[in-house]
């Protein structure tokens, strides 16, 4: 199947990166080496998705849980977002960071991203997820934040930290783990979710078709 | 590989059983009848669990979501869900039922049940979600519902409606769907998935132990 002949395009396609150290490791570097091979996949993606009419694509970039790990791999994949965040503003794309801004965690080079920057045309809505944690986003409906003003009573996704990101249709996750550890709670909750086994930065374009294709044979019921 | 020698036994599996519709239009039956076939499978896979010494075992039963659905069909579900429950009140277990009571969508047979209900020695936690929704569930973090009296800073899984049913080890989805449809999304945020392609009154033992063995290669990260 060609590109052309997909009739069902995503609108909001998630992507989890994940691998970077096992790649790292196999291939004779020690674990935080792996981080910056995943950059130009993750711009080869963003191409991809400008090119098929995806509006929007969120990176998962690090979590809070990340942050425990040795501080030779934390100061690697901070790296790495600031980046990759870097590296497509110069792009067509229209630019949010979303993650906690209190911790010392967070690259201070990305809190100008914590409201929605625009290049270009802006054409697609680019997320990367930064020091974010689902207890952080659920704890915005507790009204324990200063988004608190939000607070809307029977609009749960209003009320997340991570309001500004919509649901998602697909979810794709390299590196053959089946499962969401704490990617946005609430927007995934009726994504379809493909797993490629090959590890990011192995990334290659077919790996993407691929779970694009298998995307079309899915029925879209929203839990009815 | 044999059922002993599994040296990682999930505390709690969460199971998906998709399909019944589809498996009844395949069989020539009307979609509401398929409902009735899932009972049995489900009694089987309790035993499994409880030989295996599974601590809980929990049920997608049926969501808020569903009931939208035409009403020989949310009939059907519902009935499918008492007769479960009864099933298993003779048997060795410690039931709980989960989910809105305050809708006419609940089946008043099941009240008695969201509170746990011991039977024989409770060796196993069996949990069953009726009439759920995945925003209902976290609309008591915002405080809205009785609940609020357990409204814990910092503690959000304590402060769910579901908040009695631990975290997920292994989600087994039959049906063939790669989604997790609303299924506790606090509980569920570093399950493993596993997806059998065929449908839930389609139902094998061997679908059950190839997801037990494929659980043996995943490691815990608790998305540290």
């Amino acid at each position: 199947m060609t590109l052309s002949a997909m009739r069902r395009i995503p609108k909001h396609i998630g992507i989890i990166p994940d691998g970077n150290r096992r790649w790292a490791e196999i291939n004779g570097l020690t674990k935080e080496k792996g981080y910056a091979y995943g950059l130009k996949p993750g711009i080869r993606l963003y191409e991809l998705c400008l090119e098929l009419g995806v509006g929007e694509l969120t990176f998962y970039g690090f979590t809070q849980d990340n942050t425990k790990r040795p501080s030779l791999q934390t100061a690697a994949f901070r790296k790495a977002c600031v980046d990759a965040v870097s590296m497509l503003s110069g792009r067509d794309a229209s630019l949010l960071v979303v993650g906690d801004t209190s911790s010392p965690s967070f690259p201070k080079e990305l809190v100008p991203y914590t409201t929605r920057r625009v290049f270009g045309s802006g054409r697609i809505k680019v997320n990367f997820l930064v020091n974010y944690g689902w207890k952080w986003d659920l704890s915005f409906l507790q009204g324990q934040n200063s988004s608190s003003k939000k607070f809307s009573k029977g609009n749960l996704h209003n009320s997340l930290a991570s309001s500004e990101l919509s649901r998602i249709d697909l979810i794709i996750r390299w590196g053959g783990r089946r499962r969401l550890s704490g990617f946005l709670p609430v927007q995934t909750i009726y994504s379809d979710f493909y797993v490629v086994d090959d590890l990011w930065p192995d990334f290659r374009e077919e790996h993407f078709y691929k779970g694009l294709h298998w995307y079309q044979s899915q029925d879209v019921t929203l839990g009815g």
